[in-house]
């Protein structure tokens, strides 16, 4: 018996731990699943006699370490910022570590020590970062072997909701941390590479300067910049990279509309609101928007931000921002929890709704002097609301990942992400199995 | 002979020493002015006996202790950050204390202490914060006494360049602090209260929704929120206030022009600009518009932000954004820094250019069941590039306050901003004789 621990069980627990009991017999493994909250483990594992749930608080030190102690190998699914205290008990007690996020200054500097005791830590593993680096380098790396000059890379991902269950203007609803949505792109600029020169873009732009996006039998999407694409040249290696974007994904037309919350200032976390408990959506409303004597609270804000374009205006009204009835309700908000409240009805799963994962890559490249330009493209589908598109792309990579290091096939250790071939080259094949592949096209 | 301490020489140690030494042989007094550049000091002092000026740097306890020991009443001129240790010096050394500063939260923690030892810690008593205060308070007072009821306040400042030397298109010069202009407004929203109505504003509307302001004899300006204007409520006692709003006055035309560099994310000071040292003004510009392969910068700027504001692009061009001969030659610098640097040039004083410190109060009251609005408005310009403008409003009220409290004529103990009449009367008396002076409308 190999004994796994699965420490965290979220939203990706579905697909990682169906996978792991489907293989239990076979492969000789014990799945041991630890969180505050183990409904969903209990039910997931029901009868089977090779896994169990186990509550823990992981601030209890004593059951945290033993249940470490007892693993041949640990899948952290915490969030990112309570990976490392898991990571530092994974040196002591030398097991492997996986997680789903990025690393972490902390969990860089436990290199030396993993690569010491010959533990491999293995991060980055979900859909984003994860899929994404496995599907680049895959087709990066093939086209490098076959003589081509990356000059151009761009790489988007969303999580929206199936076309199915998109009954909504904004062709959106929440499908994982909409906290995370809300705040998306706060910060420093966006920075990216465009022909040779770094862009900085400000929040203020971002959801101005999309880029159009189009998926075969998908329609049309759009993308706005992510954070830092700059990082990727050294991390892909894409010495003579001319154009580095990474984008996230949305339907036409979002992005635009989001805007209108960016400009009022509606997702600022850094203050709170006066008397937030007791106003209406539509108090809300006009808190950005000057008084005016004879003008309605719709006509201010239309004239503020010479809105007029119809379908721009038609998904405002559907979020009820101008409802006088419905109250915030919560004490001391920030606007950005306020419009995360106002959002969290419109934007809610219903029960049969489905999700839906879109990656996409851009490469331009040079080969014997001509330009050639190579597309991939990924969309899945969510099948139920546990067995989600998200849950899958997240989930199903960190287990395969999580029993090719206990099987041996991943040997190099050390704090890594999945970018060499050894590791990406299995883990992708496999997961064609389970209809995560990518479409490539030429285009030219 | 009363001793009389300066710590801090800054911009408007001029009028603040000259007033003092043209009292200091009638008056008995001695002044040090200590700073660790004390060359303005010294070339003001010139052979006055009754004045010194002495190196300091603050942090060397031992003199710094020595000279506020010996003194009877200490000014502190230093950034606001380095008064609280001046102000626990003056409660052990039992010395009174004035600041042109806004109160922090620490300097209030001191109120108690101040008060036990019968000091008088006066603040917030230059310009703005402190005519301010003065003139409005004034105004307020007398119309209560007269029985109206204040429902609107609004109150502007700005520190300009005198009409004489206005000879860019902006109509704008740095008088002051250039570093606290290009960051102006940044953070939390502004809030302010509007008609009844607590109103927020993101900085990215800020310079967007200005109010027109015209004032006698000197032509039209426009005002942007302040941070918080909410806060004046319980200051100035205007409990059944319905519109209070506090703002900075700019030449007509400056705000939308100035919004151009907050839209593009140029005032940003949260991140550096990579390779900025050998950026040209040009590639500056460049790097927050997006590439293209036929249109220029300038095409791409107007069209990104749809300019069609011939006057607004003519100070864009003024100010040699797209000079690609200019280096911005700063090391690992913010957008905000490479910005002010841009702005250094064209913005600077030249040796014969005065400035100008605009004031404007807007008054709306009831009295006996009609309404009425009642403006107070000051303008000041400077005589030279040391006696300016800001200087004097700045240097004379801190400079009078001084010698009243040595005169017994200020007794009140405690940290206090001028808002009493017993305070702000002979003081607001005293500054006619030097022109600061409120000219007063009745428009209905």
């Amino acid at each position: 018996m190999r004994r796994i621990l699965i420490i965290g069980s979220g939203k990706s627990t579905s697909y990682l731990l169906k996978y792991l009991l489907d293989k239990a017999s076979l492969e000789s493994l014990f799945i041991t699943v630890a969180d505050i909250h183990i409904e969903q483990a209990v039910q997931l594992i029901g009868n089977n006699p090779n896994a169990e749930a186990i509550q823990l608080d992981i601030s209890n030190d004593a059951l945290r370490t033993n249940l470490i102690k007892n693993a041949d190998i640990v899948v952290s699914m915490l969030p990112a910022h309570l990976h490392i205290e898991i990571a530092k008990d994974c040196i002591r007690f030398e097991k492997h570590l996986v997680t789903a996020s990025y690393v972490s200054a902390e969990m860089q500097l436990l290199d030396e020590d993993a690569k010491a005791k010959g533990l491999i830590f293995l991060n980055e593993i979900g859909v984003d970062p994860g899929l994404d680096h496995m599907s680049a380098m895959q087709i990066l790396d093939r086209l490098r072997s076959e003589g081509a000059e990356i000059n151009t890379f761009e790489s988007y991902t969303g999580g929206l909701i199936a076309p199915e269950s998109d009954d909504n203007l904004w062709h959106y609803k929440f499908t994982w941390n909409p906290r995370n949505v809300v705040l998306a792109g706060q910060g420093a600029a966006a920075k990216f590479l465009d022909e040779g020169s770094i862009k900085y873009m400000a929040y203020n732009q971002l959801f101005k300067q999309t880029k159009p996006l189009q998926i075969d039998n998908f329609g049309d999407f759009e993308v706005y910049a992510n954070r830092d694409s700059l990082k990727y040249k050294a991390i892909y290696g894409l010495k003579n990279i001319k154009t580095l974007y990474r984008g996230t994904i949305r339907r036409a037309g979002f992005c635009k509309a989001w805007d209108v919350f960016v400009s009022l200032g509606m997702t600022d976390d850094s203050y709170t609101i006066e008397d937030s408990e007791h106003m209406s959506y539509r108090d809300f409303t006009n808190a950005y928007l000057p008084y005016h004597n004879t003008n309605t609270i719709e006509e201010k804000l239309r004239h503020q931000l010479k809105i007029n374009d119809e379908n721009l205006w038609n998904k405002l009204l559907e979020l009820d921002l101008f409802n006088a009835n419905k109250r915030v309700k919560l004490k001391n908000a920030t606007p950005a929890q306020i419009l995360q409240k106002i959002l969290s009805e419109p934007w809610s799963l219903s029960q049969y709704d489905k999700d839906m994962v879109v990656m996409y890559h851009k490469f331009g490249y040079k080969r014997h002097d001509t330009s050639h330009q190579t597309n991939a493209s990924m969309v899945i589908l969510g099948e139920t609301q546990t067995f989600t598109a998200m849950a899958k792309t997240v989930g199903l990579p960190v287990a395969i990942a999580t029993l090719a290091i206990l099987n041996g096939k991943i040997t190099s250790p050390g704090v890594q992400i999945p970018i060499a071939k050894n590791i990406y080259q299995p883990i992708l094949e496999e997961l064609q199995q389970y209809g995560i592949i990518f479409q490539e096209k030429e285009i030219f």
